[in-house]
């Protein structure tokens, strides 16, 4: 038998419960949905964010391309099927996040409204700040950075958001940024306010 | 133009490095993988655990049936396939958890040997910790907390795990733990003697 060292050690019935994480991280779980064409800035932007949030101290994660599409959704193409249940899941996970009391960025380009909508009803509004980035097409068809509009106006990609896929903007967004006319800078400075605002984070200095 | 007002927010290219949030949360994320039959006292070990990290400060979360059969993974049912799906998910996500640095338990039957293995093999073996509930099934089935052995007994219920599917014990499983022989406050406390020594946790007192 084990000797019990540690005696405040007791039996508990259920979860944590999501406050008591929140009070010792002092921030409040979120889930901030960067939504808007490949080449819009959403992954700068939240990279930008999340270092912001880390460096005053708090919990930052972001969910994107990197971490998702090779792992929890590696099951998954680009179907408009496949591409409900990338972002279904995306939201779930999202929720699981929240409630493990940290603020999470996600980076996806997320096309269809209705999608985003139930991620947005799985972790419900109070939780939920949808960011639109709202580039034009030209400016991300310019920058490529990934060089998929080439291949896509080439015929080499077929379904691509923007080209010959749909793109459906969010019709209310809590933020929306055009990355041709802001800095990623001052996209997650704008985030960030409205983290505070909303009870998210405590403003600094406060 | 939003006027800029944090001057020390910088453009980064990347994600946040998990070390930066460890760092910070003075812990290292891992992966405490609950497995056994029904009944076997799983949930009531992770509860536990996980309410011991949070009062000792770390940041912890369970995943179970609760949070992930209701969520993520409402999608899938109890065939051999889905139950494949549904661990393979879960690993995934448990990867996300340890990469944000989190104290994860999850506390999931996980009857077959190779999904754990696939689940270890993606988390990756310094972060994996899996603990056996090795309690007999009689005791389980007296037990029986949701009044399912005797649904399976009575043919209500198809495929229950240790009736009419199978349990495949873990071959070298970090920790065994018997619930008819120990206590799940026992159980936590080697549990967290086990975070110690692979230095996931610091030691009370140090």
């Amino acid at each position: 038998m084990t000797k019990i060292k540690a005696t405040n050690i007791t039996w508990h019935e259920g979860h944590v419960d999501r406050s008591e994480r929140e009070t010792m991280l002092k921030q409040k779980g979120a889930l901030i949905w960067m939504t808007g064409l490949s080449g819009s800035g959403k992954s700068t932007i939240a990279y930008t964010l999340e270092h912001a949030l880390v460096q005053r101290g708090h919990l930052a994660y972001v969910l994107d391309g990197d971490n998702i599409r090779f792992g929890l959704n590696k099951n998954l193409g680009f179907s408009p099927e496949d591409r409900t249940e990338n972002i279904r899941r995306i939201g779930e996970v999202g929720k699981l996040f929240a409630d493990a009391g940290i603020i999470t960025i996600t980076a996806f380009i997320s096309p269809y409204r209705d999608d985003r909508d139930v991620a947005r009803e799985t972790i419900g509004s109070e939780d939920f700040f949808e960011c639109f980035c709202d580039t034009p097409l030209d400016v991300c068809e310019e920058r490529d950075p990934k060089g998929l509009y080439k291949k896509a106006r080439a015929g080499e990609i077929k379904g691509f958001t923007g080209i010959d896929a749909p793109y459906e903007a969010p019709n209310k967004p809590e933020l929306v940024i055009d990355t041709s006319k802001r800095s990623p800078q001052e996209a997650a400075v704008e985030l960030c306010a409205m983290l505070e605002k909303a009870g998210k984070i405590t403003a600094l200095g406060e």
